[in-house]
C-alpha cells in the first residue's frame, strides 16, 4: 500500500501505533523532501502529545540512521566504545575520559557537537587549544583510532541527516520536549557512529536538560532500549547536575581542569565520574583494566598529547585567558549549601563562553571558576566565584544570573553521590 | 510582551488557554508570513488534540475576520440575512431559498463556494445555467442586494484571507477534524460577509461532514456561540443527511429541481426544508411573512429570474443534459428502507458532477436522479436511480460506489423529520 503523510499523521493523531513501514516511509520521504516541513511538524506534535512506544522509537531511530551513512569501524584493531552525555554545566568529562579509556585498550570515537545556551560543547572547549581543528575525514578518524585509540572530532555531515533536518524543525515548532524524539535524535547519531558499545551519562538537576530524576530515568530507559534494539551494547548512568561538575565552567578553563585530571590531580567529583564512566565503558567492551591506576600512572596524559597533536593542537602553548576578572565573595560564613548549576551555566554563557545562536562565536578564555563546592565551609568575604570575561561590560548580566545561585547554611550539608543509578543489562 | 510562535505553540501544547493577544498575534503573523507554515501546523495539531474553549474560538474567528476586509452592507435598504449549510448530497436549498427570502423583504447575500469530493458546490450548480457568471465586485453585490434583494456569487478574495491560508494548510497536515477550527473557518467567512443575522443548516448522517448527531450538535453549538460572540444574530437547524435531499444530485439537475420548488412544485423534503430555513431567517431578521404562501404565489420565481439574469444567466435557455444514462432498478419488491446519501454523492462525483482536485472542471449535465425515496413502495425491476454521464466509461465506477446504497425491506419504514433540532437563542 502506498503511504501518504496524512495517513501517517492521522494514525498518530488518533492515538494509534505507527507501523514499521509507515515509520521507514515517513522518515525517508521527509529526508527527500517529499513529506513537507509542515507535515512533519504536525506529526512531531502528534508524537509529542500521543507518545511512541519502545518499538516505534527503536524503528524511528533506525530509519534516521538509514537516512545517511554509517561510520565503518570494522577495520579498527580494538574493541570500540562510545560515550554520550545529555549535557551539563562544567561537563568536561569527555576530554579526560577518551584518552583514559583508549590507554586501557579500547578505541573511543567521540563525534561531538558545539554548545548552545547554558551547556557547553566539547568541540568549543578543545578549540581553545591553539592549532586544534575539529574536522576530520572518515579515513582520518579510522587512522586516529588505530594509532592513538582516541579521537574527538566533529560529526561528519552524512551521519543521520534526517535527524539534523528534524532537529532544526523541532527547534522552531515547540516539539523539542518529547522523550521518544529526544531519545531517537541522540541515538540515531550514536548508532551511525558505529561503535560496538555505548555508555550514556544522563544528567538530572537544574543544569541538565531533564531537571527531575523521573524524567531523566524515563529518558535513560528510552535510550538504553533504543540502543539495545539497534544492536548496540548500551547502558546508562544517572548522574546529578544541580551544581557544576568540578571547579571550572567555560572552554580553556575546562581544558586546563581536564589536563589536571589526566595528570592524576583535579577535583574529586570529576575524577570519580571519569573513572566510573571508564569502568562502565571497559566492562561493556569486555576489557579488564583499572582506569584509576592508569590515570595515576600518567599514561593517559601521553595519549591525550598524541590525540591533540594529531589534530594540529599545540599541547605546550599556553591556553587563552580572559582579560578581565570579577570576584564574587561569600555573603556570610557557614557551609556552602547551594551553588546552582543552571545559574552558573547562564553566567558563563553571558560572559561569552557559550552562544545564543548557532552562528555565534564563543570566547575561549571566558567562564567561571568555582573556588568552593557545596558541602565545603566558607568564611564571609572569601572568594566563591571568579568570573572571566574579555569584555567587562559582560559582568553585570552574568552577576544578575547569579543573584540566587549561592546559599550558605549554618548546618552540615551532605553532597550528592557522583552516580545516582545505573540503567542497563 | 513580544509574542513568539514557540510560546503560543507551547501554551496550547501543554493544555493551556491561549490569551486574546496571543490569538490576535499568531493569526496576524501567520497571514503576514512571519509565523511559518510548519509552526502553524504544529499549533493546529495542538489545537486539534487539546481543544479551544468558546472564548478562544470566538477570538480566533475575529482574528481571521480582521486578517482581511469585511463586506460593507450598511447602505443596503433592507434587513440582511445569511444562510450556510455544512454540505450534503443533493443540497440545492440555497438556490430556491435565496430568492424566496428576498421576495419576503430581506436582503440575502450568498457568497458561496465550489464543491470538492462527494458534496456539490452552489457555484458549480449555477454555472450550469448558460451565461451565468459567479464573480461580482463588492459594488455589484451591493447593487444586486438593493435591486433584487438576492445575490449568489463567489466570495471575494479579500474576505478572511487567514482562513484561506489556514484551510489549505490543514488540508495537507491532518488537522481538518477539529471542531473549533472547522467552526472558526466557517464563521470567519460568514462574519466577514457582514449580514445582520445567520441561519446555519448543520447536517448529520452518512452524506454529511459530521456523521453522528452528537458531533453535529457540538459543531452547531460552536458555530452559534462564535456568531453570537461576534455580534451576529445566529441560530442553527440540525437536519438529517442520511439520504439525498430531493430527487436530483448533480448540477443542472439540481437547478431544475430548485426551479420546480420556486414554481410551487418540487419534492416535499426540499420544499419543507426551504420553508423551515426561510421562516428561521425571516424570524431572525424580524420580518413577518409566510414563505410557504410566497412560494405558492410564484413571486419567488420572478425574483430568481431577475437574480440569474443580472449575472448574465439565460433563464430561457435549456440546461445542459448528459449524453448517456444508465438505470438502476429495484432488486426486489418492498419498501425502500435505505438510499445512502454518501454512496449517491460519490456516484455523482464519479459521473463527473463533482471534482477530486480544486483545479478539476465539473460536468454540468452529470449526476444521479432518484426515482424513489426512502419510505416509498417499490416493485422489483422498477427504475430506482438514473445515472447521467457524458462518458459511459464513468458508469462502472459509479455503480461500484452504489453497490451497498440501496436496501429494500418488507416492513414499514418511517422517514426522518426534515429538521431534527433547533439550536440558538
Amino acid at each position: 500500500m502506498a503511504h501518504t503523510a496524512i495517513d501517517v499523521i492521522r494514525t498518530k493523531r488518533d492515538g494509534g501505533r505507527l507501523t514499521g513501514p509507515q515509520i521507514d516511509w515517513v522518515v525517508d520521504a521527509y529526508t527527500r523532501g517529499e513529506v513537507a516541513e509542515e507535515q512533519m511538524s504536525a506529526l512531531a506534535m502528534a508524537i509529542l502529545l500521543r507518545g511512541m512506544d519502545a518499538d516505534e522509537t527503536g524503528r524511528w531511530t533506525a530509519a534516521m540512521v538509514a537516512s545517511g551513512n554509517t561510520l565503518d569501524l570494522e577495520g579498527v584493531r580494538r574493541p570500540t566504545a562510545d560515550k554520550h552525555s545529555t549535557g551539563g554545566v562544567g561537563d568536561k568529562i569527555t576530554l579526560a575520559l577518551t584518552p583514559l579509556v583508549a590507554t586501557c585498550g579500547v578505541a573511543v570515537p567521540q563525534l561531538s557537537g558545539r554548545g548552545l545556551g547554558h551547556t557547553g560543547g566539547t568541540l568549543d572547549k578543545l578549540e581553545s587549544i591553539p592549532g586544534w581543528r575539529a574536522g576530520l575525514s572518515v579515513g582520518e578518524i579510522r587512522e586516529r583510532l588505530d594509532e592513538a585509540g582516541a579521537v574527538v572530532c566533529a560529526a561528519t555531515e552524512d551521519l543521520a541527516p534526517a535527524d539534523r533536518k528534524l532537529y532544526a524543525l523541532r527547534d522552531v515548532t515547540g516539539t523539542v520536549e518529547s522523550v521518544p524524539l529526544i531519545a531517537s535524535s541522540i541515538m540515531s547519531k550514536k548508532v551511525a557512529e558505529g561503535a560496538q558499545s555505548l555508555v550514556l551519562d544522563v544528567k538530572c538537576g537544574s543544569g541538565a536538560f531533564m531537571t527531575h530524576v523521573d524524567r531523566a530515568r524515563e529518558l535513560a530507559e528510552a535510550l538504553v532500549s533504543i540502543g539495545t534494539a539497534n544492536g548496540l551494547n548500551t547502558s546508562a548512568l544517572l548522574t546529578p547536575m544541580s551544581t557544576p561538575l568540578g571547579r571550572s565552567v567555560g572552554n580553556a578553563v575546562e581544558v586546563a581542569e581536564a589536563i589536571e585530571v589526566l595528570r592524576g590531580e583535579g577535583p574529586a567529583d570529576v575524577v570519580e565520574l571519569t573513572v566510573a564512566l571508564a569502568r562502565e565503558m571497559l566492562a561493556q567492551a569486555g576489557v579488564d583494566a583499572d582506569p584509576a591506576r592508569v590515570l595515576a600512572s600518567g599514561r593517559a596524559y601521553e595519549t591525550w598529547c598524541r590525540m591533540i597533536t594529531a589534530q594540529g593542537g599545540d599541547v605546550d602553548a599556553p591556553l587563552p585567558r580572559a582579560a578581565h576578572t570579577h570576584t564574587v565573595v561569600a555573603p556570610e560564613s557557614g557551609v556552602l549549601a547551594t551553588l546552582d548549576a543552571y545559574a552558573v551555566g547562564v553566567a558563563a554563557w553571558r560572559l561569552g563562553a557559550g552562544r545564543g545562536r548557532k552562528e555565534d562565536p564563543v570566547r575561549h578564555g571566558a567562564g567561571v571558576l568555582c573556588h568552593a563546592k557545596p558541602g565545603e565551609r566558607v568564611e564571609q568575604g572569601q572568594p566563591l566565584l571568579e568570573l572571566l570575561a574579555d569584555d567587562p561590560a559582560d559582568f553585570p548580566q552574568a552577576l544578575e544570573a547569579l543573584s540566587d545561585a549561592v546559599e550558605v547554611s549554618d548546618v552540615e550539608v551532605t553532597s550528592a553521590p557522583v552516580v545516582l543509578e545505573r540503567i542497563g543489562a
